[in-house]
């Protein structure tokens, strides 16, 4: 043990190196605050060249690796255990290039999300990333988790935003894939294969990102709706008239939608009288008016038809904040609650059954008590939150069967944005077959054979 | 062999296997007609569960197998070796589900992309994928190629369009990966793997295939442009104005573009003049009155701005065919010239110098000749033909490498979307790493460790 660390000590220079009680706490565990364990050292790598020098030493003496950046999962991917080297990436942050010609920016792994959102925006572009961590979660977790957040209807998951990436395997090996072109094969595509899978492949170090045009119009409107499957009819209405300018179809039933709004500066609804669901949509754009004509033509229609029971069409920023602000009472939860929350994913056409039969279930087995709903549906995840404050007595371990199991039935995914991690491995064979996780393994062994890059996350 | 043909013909019957002279030789070689060989024999697979059953075979008895789709092919990537089994998929063809919540269709390998873009059209949506062979290529030859077309600046490449898979491992092994969601963060995407790689990791059997809102309305222009770098600044002043919208951006320089004119009907040119760079542009959206005012507000925007030097805007769809004639006359190709063809890729601001480059290079070496450059510069894609027949003498050899040498030195990309197959092998060193392509192979090794799969396509 004193071997590898007078090496690494070599390797990344004294000061680079956290070991016993100088380790800040923050890297003990993540957002979920799950199982916090003070690992035996944390590595400050400064460069590709330093990550690919610790690994290479600790591939050679089998010690484990666990990569972390902002610490903001929330599906403990990131926890070390006691016996485990951490490194960070966080001194690793910084644009080193905007090529707006090729609408494409180069970036460190630990780049926080929101500097890569401003220095997007300074250069006349956005980046299509957007969750609420953004301060605080650095780009190369952002990547090696996939993440999803406000924006996948619009933009796309994190995959799609990546075009290139460096990644250093478990041996040290740097793979050097910075590419900026669309179109390009030649041969397999290599950063697919590090994309989402929660650092047990590789540490990556680099990334080119897609950027999008700046949108510049913005249009909101809280819509009432009879049922699911006018809502499902009513999204794909608004894809016909508004295509990719769709920037969110945020979905809320009952119990959530009141509780919203109970959390509101006036608590009010903005609707007279209550409705089976409601539907927050949102239009970016870039032509002000002629998107608010497309916008008001859309809506018009789907009332005409009778899809809408009612809408409310926001004529202000400060108007469509309040009608977000409802939405948004999921930043109250781990204050009002006590939240068993879940990041599932079906196919678009089954979430009303799915939970309606959920909602069925609970009572059934509880009673009266408080159960949230609220789906990003044209992108076929559902949130389910449980205030265990009202359910006496429940676990989370509980819940999970209940919601996985029904979930496995109706051939939904365990995880639609946040990842397997620590929390959900005993979960995954619930959304992938016996071949495919035996395929993962494959891939795993290919790659890091001593099985030192995050040991135990995803699979055992 | 013997054992493993009597082997086979229990597993798929004596009637879905040829042999010999009774084998089509549409299954010697691709449209490339390069290498043309008769393979053992070509099984005609109904099933997934008979692929399987073939592979498993062929798996232990070291057997090459080479899997075929629609033979449209333009890297060699489905050529048989004499001593392979051609498996082909032309008879597991049709659509099985179209989900209209999901926006999916589910269809099997053997599927003429034509078929499908039929099928989403009556169902209201609209495939992204188009390219010249539609009529003859199968959905999982595209697949397999990752192939690219002509909407790639609207819809991505096809990896964007899919969403799950099944495949067919070497070892038999049934992957099923069917997804229909947007968001699924369960573990490794695996159908990445697959998707591009040339059907060296597995045989593609089903796909589950994205759909798009149909789009009703479409503007076209054709511009003329000062430079490279105008036409990249108007390129994205369209992105800002159209986002999504723009649907092609087709770049044609002075000898493509006189060569374009002199193969239509009247052989006239919209301009008077003759310009330095020519791009056709199409916008593709929802609604045909506002998005003709976009169009029309953009292109005035760029003419105002000095951007474009003269445009013609088409006034009716026979106005805008009219137009894309020009640019269609590489379906003349091979009737009026000896063609020597590139397709390529590099970051999109060095697209210009690189042509600009490539044709002094040309000149120096030959003197007068016809080289012929278009690209579609959104998708960072550029073709270069070079006419053999006006230059005596020249190889096919001799150009690849005076392009391939040039475009090393520029980071670019020795296949934008024909993919590597056979006739680019010798150059995927140019654009990939050796620890890239020592990666793959690991990828490969882990995945089909008897190298029975398409062997010597990609790599040796």
């Amino acid at each position: 043990m004193s071997d590898i660390f007078s090496a690494l000590r070599d390797a990344v220079g004294e000061q680079a190196i956290r070991t016993g009680a100088a380790i800040n706490p923050k890297h003990f565990t993540d957002w979920t605050r799950h199982a916090p364990a003070q690992p035996l050292a944390v590595v400050f790598a400064r460069s590709t060249e330093q990550v690919a020098a610790v690994l290479r030493l600790c591939n050679a003496h089998g010690q484990p690796v666990v990569p972390q950046g902002g610490m903001t999962g929330l599906a403990g991917g990131a926890i070390p255990g006691t016996a485990d080297i951490v490194v960070s990436l966080e001194q690793m942050a910084g644009i080193e290039e905007i090529d707006p010609a090729a609408a494409t920016m180069t970036v460190l792994a630990g780049t926080p999300l929101q500097v890569i959102q401003e220095a997007a925006r300074e250069a006349g572009f956005e980046f299509g990333l957007d969750l609420g961590a953004r301060g605080s979660c650095q780009i190369g977790g952002n990547i090696a988790t996939n993440a999803g957040g406000t924006r996948v209807i619009q933009s796309g998951m994190t995959r799609d935003l990546v075009l290139g990436l460096e990644v250093v395997l478990a041996d040290g090996t740097v793979l050097s894939s910075l590419n900026k072109m669309i179109k390009n094969n030649t041969g397999y595509d290599l950063k697919q294969l590090f994309i989402g899978s929660e650092g047990t492949l590789g540490v990556i170090t680099r990334a080119v990102l897609r950027l999008q045009p700046q949108r510049t119009s913005c249009q909101t409107a809280l819509c009432a709706l009879p049922d699911y499957d006018t809502a499902v009819r009513f999204l794909h209405q608004l894809r016909r008239h508004l295509g990719g300018d769709v920037s969110a179809f945020e979905l809320m039933w009952p119990s959530f939608f009141e509780l919203g709004v109970s959390l509101t500066r006036d608590r009010k609804s903005p609707f007279a009288e209550r409705h089976p669901l409601y539907a927050l949509v949102e239009q970016r754009g870039f032509a002000e008016q002629a998107d608010a004509e497309r916008f008001g033509a859309a809506l018009s229609e789907a009332l005409e038809a009778g899809w809408l029971s009612d809408a409310v069409l926001a004529q202000s920023g400060s108007e469509a904040n309040a009608l977000w602000a409802i939405r948004e009472c999921t930043a109250e939860f781990p204050q009002r609650l006590a939240p068993i929350n879940f990041d599932i994913s079906l196919p678009i056409g089954k979430i009303g059954a799915f939970a309606d039969e959920c909602q069925r279930l609970f009572d059934a087995q509880w009673g009266p008590h408080l159960s949230l709903f609220f789906g990003h549906i044209g992108d076929s995840n559902l949130h389910v939150t449980v205030d265990g404050n009202t359910v006496p007595g429940v676990t989370h371990e509980a819940v999970d069967q209940l919601v996985y199991s029904l979930l496995r039935r109706y051939g939904g995914s365990v995880s639609a944005e946040h990842g397997i991690g620590l929390l959900k491995r005993e979960f995954l064979p619930y959304s992938r077959t016996a071949e495919e996780l035996a395929c993962m393994r494959r891939i795993k062994q290919a790659l890091d054979p001593n099985g030192i890059l995050n040991p135990g996350k995803l699979f055992e």
